[in-house]
């Protein structure tokens, strides 16, 4: 099976962008190495995201260790629940995922089999290993969480986290403080994730180690209309909803306004983060053609969130991939940790104005009840206070026993009191990003292949915004001072901040062919007019279009074509 | 024992800078949270760091998995090597560092002792936890790499790296084709190592998670004048060089140029990273006064590494802290992993033309060989093109018998080779930072309290270029139309890119200690003369000093400011 997939990866490996892990001892399935090109594309998708959730957004990022203490995970449910179901074929003792020998076999419903039924159906089996019957197979939950020790003697367990997520809902509380106690408020994390897979054999898709990039929005529970809903209101893409999906239609191309208002989308912070990650997603250049939102369908939703999404990537290989999750998982993390810590991980929120309430108060007369009671007047009174007695007396119980006790030994006085505000419990909103997948998805939507010239050419459509290699800088020739030219012409462009490649080496065919492998999106060459007129060749990626240009406005020229102020037909 | 250090982490905990992790759950030794004011100024520092390796250096970045197979560290020397001394105390059960313990009873050589001295010096020692005598205490090596497991079934021994360079040297085959075969050239890493250590307890100083940065450049071995020298060679800075700490002297003031002639330092190179190290450290904010860099004694340095410094930096609490460790390591990692691994680690250098080499030639006369000595004619072949016989006829051992060949039997050609290029092991210069230590000393060293009209000032006097927040934006009152004219200052500011901070709640007095405190550079305030005449105040953190600004032309100063273009007192 040689598809775009295998074009990709070699053009990767061979360029730069992404390497199998220490190769040189037969690399990690599940783990692999960003090369120098693959490195900075990542980190200019990173800063991308950030433009958008810490700039526009206002949240803030921090950073919390990749290794966690167990309460943590306890609390969050993934010590218990966050497994698949594993087994051993008892002839190869290869390990398998017990779903997937299944779904192998055209066996629906796999995914949410217990291990009894699933060890029933798969014991007929072949192993898709070594070909021998499953027979006396036995399918068991295995935990996906890395797990260490931290410190000496196995004193403590540790567990590599998951996901970036945890770490926002622990910090609640300082952050909350840090915000000023008012919601609503957000914090980020983009940080590497782990995940133990039992097999892995998908490449970047699915990997052991991984990048997420995570918000965590909390929210009035009952105030989910997102203040700067206007910017996305009119904002339209394809929703796949639970209706469409049932009814096998296809996804709906809605505005957001529409979306909340007919009850597609629960509420706007939900549909506004659907916008948002739209347009992160098309802006690092996946093919809005290859993209949409799908709805969680009842059963595969947590039993806790209101509503969830999933941002799919069609990928030639994968199929529909999920990339990004956003998610309205509502108070479920904040109370789950507060019972596990014990801790309280709530917003007091005052009232405008304090809100009076009517309280009725009991106060036991004890000169009159300790004659009477002695040693039990103390419980008589707690019992008074507990009951609020009316004015005809009341029959409380003593040790056992029934007492009646007469208006004349308490009295009872109605007050007003002044409630100052409440206590509550925020709401979560989660955008979840896997940075990874991101990226793959970036490489195989850009790239492409033509004939130029009866020779095939290899180009990668980056956006500028993400292109590692910004703009490439060769002398025609490296004599007759043309060498000297392009390096101060490349030198000037580096001052505006600009990643530049120099190349003096070979033909200028073939430099030209290597920056479109790597999706350089710009290149300048110095030639001999430059020698005389001062202009140089400035050479657009996609149209190979060119244009000459004096060396004085090449600096500033190039700078807004990157970022995307001018394009390239308007020169 | 109050000091300083209580007073800047009790800042960067209210504050947002550093928080202890997982809080709600009782935080663990060793790991810590970054805040959003330290993630962001952690960031920061990060970027500058680029800017130096990426940008100046032209080192790429790459970016491999923290968790490695057990093959990496057993080449690394990490399996064997990496460990502390290790006891539990037999009546509390605590585990110590037990050559701390004898340090801490002023037992000399304790940290190159073999744990059955140890074992013998501390039995008679008293238990720093508990105060019972060691007695039947055992000392131990404990490694301190985290341990886990890659894959079902403890199929595969997996380690959280306690370096990141290990990667660049795994990845060496890839990189050096990446960079077209040619020396010098180096990679880079920012990323999260891990140490296991048995009882951390000095904060951000000794992280059992921690960032580093890393640069491992690749150079010819011969070949140790670094290209740009010049940059550096009149720099001049504080060397703490082996004589000097032998004979009990200071540090020496030198300039590299010097440094590197009168054999201070072992090569440019190593001269030259020195330096840059430097430059970094003052750029975000490290006082040099309180900097100094010390060269390995003997003893300290590993012993395949040519020469070896450590940026030392000073804190009130810690003393003299190693926070950078830039070494010749000669070509010990390669030759390392090329053992463990098989494969070559090596670059094939080509002569500018190609070497003429005389090479002698030996051709048995197999057709003589043959009939005379039957079976064994390949044998006395294969002898004779070992010996490189004379003219003469030589006397060659077969089978333990000595048999004289004559001249007949085979002939002997001179002929002339041409050997187009050698292969070499390239040397490894490799600069390797802590980050957090990093944080934790320009938070030190920018802490400051000044008395202000009879009230304590706190205030951090952070570099623009690593303060987390770089303008705050006030209305004098929350009335009268000025939060509105904020509210735009503020975004025009934002539109240079900057981090701004608005806020209108409290006095006026209070909001800028509060920006003091988390070391904001500059701030705007919007009073009624801004209404009259659109100017704004600006403010100077350090000086107090303040200047009217008209609104026009207040984001390109505050961008210039920022950048350190144009200093206060200037305006």
């Amino acid at each position: 099976m040689s598809d775009v997939y295998d074009k990709i990866m070699d053009l990767a490996k061979r360029r730069g962008f992404i390497w199998p892990t220490s190769e040189c001892y037969g690399s990690v399935a599940g783990f692999i190495d960003y090369g120098p090109l693959g490195s900075m594309m990542k980190r200019r998708i990173e800063n991308i995201w950030r433009q958008f959730y810490i700039i526009q957004e206002g949240y803030y990022e921090i950073e919390c260790p990749t290794i966690g203490q167990e309460d943590i995970f306890i609390a969050s449910g993934h010590v218990k629940g966050f497994s698949d179901k594993m087994c051993q074929c008892p002839a190869c003792r290869e390990y398998l995922r017990a779903d997937h020998v299944a779904e192998g076999h055209n066996i629906s419903g796999a995914s949410t089999m217990s291990s009894e039924d699933l060890t029933r159906v798969i014991c007929t089996l072949p192993c898709p290993a070594c070909g021998e019957a499953l027979g006396a197979v036995e399918v068991f939950n295995f935990n996906l969480m890395f797990e260490t020790t931290i410190g000496p003697g196995s004193q403590r367990k540790g567990y590599l986290r998951p996901e970036t997520a945890q770490g926002m809902v622990t910090d609640f509380a300082r952050l909350l403080r840090f915000y000023r106690d008012k919601l609503p408020f957000g914090a980020v994390q983009i940080g590497k994730s782990y995940r133990n897979e039992i097999s892995p054999r998908q490449g970047m898709i699915r990997l052991r180690e991984f990048t997420q990039a995570e918000a965590e929005i909390f929210v009035h529970p009952e105030k989910k209309d997102h203040p700067c809903f206007e910017r996305y209101a009119a904002y339209e893409m394809p929703l796949f909803g639970i209706d469409q999906q049932v009814q096998g239609g296809d996804p709906v191309v809605v505005t957001m306004e529409t979306a909340v208002s007919q009850g597609l989308v629960a509420n706007q912070y939900v549909a506004y983060y659907l916008a948002l990650t739209h347009q992160i997603l098309v802006t690092i250049g996946v093919d809005p053609e290859k993209l949409r939102f799908r709805q969680h369908l009842p059963d595969e939703r947590a039993h806790y969130a209101v509503d969830c999404w999933d941002a799919e990537i069609l990928s030639a290989r994968f199929g529909w991939v999920e990339t990004v999750g956003i998610a309205d998982r509502t108070d479920y993390d904040l109370l789950a940790h507060q019972r596990q810590s014990g801790e309280r991980f709530v917003v007091f929120l005052p009232y405008e104005t304090p809100r009076k309430e009517r309280q009725v108060r009991v106060s036991p007369n004890m000169g009159a009840l300790g004659p009477r009671f002695r040693g039990k007047a103390k419980a008589v009174a707690d019992a008074l206070c507990r009951h609020v007695p009316g004015p005809e007396g009341v029959t409380i119980d003593l040790d056992g026993e029934e007492v009646f006790i007469s208006p004349d030994l308490y009295g009872v006085k109605e007050m007003v009191v002044e409630i100052p505000g409440e206590e509550i419990t925020p709401h979560v909103i989660e955008p979840s990003y896997g940075i990874d997948r991101m990226i793959y998805a970036v490489l195989e939507h850009s790239y492409d292949e033509e004939i130029v010239e009866d020779e095939e050419r290899r180009v990668l459509r980056l956006s500028p915004a993400v292109a590692p290699v910004q703009v490439a800088v060769f002398p025609l020739l490296a004599r007759d001072g043309l060498c000297e030219i392009a390096v101060s012409v490349s030198d000037a462009i580096k001052n505006e901040g600009l990643l530049v490649e120099y190349d003096d080496s070979g033909a200028i065919g073939r430099r030209y062919r290597r920056q479109d492998e790597i999706g350089t999106p710009f290149a300048v060459t110095v030639d001999y007019d430059t020698k005389e007129d001062s202009t140089v060749t400035l050479r657009d990626r996609d149209s190979m279009g060119q244009v000459r240009i004096p060396i004085r406005e090449l600096p500033a020229t190039v700078r807004s074509l990157v970022e995307g102020k001018v394009v390239f037909s308007d020169l």
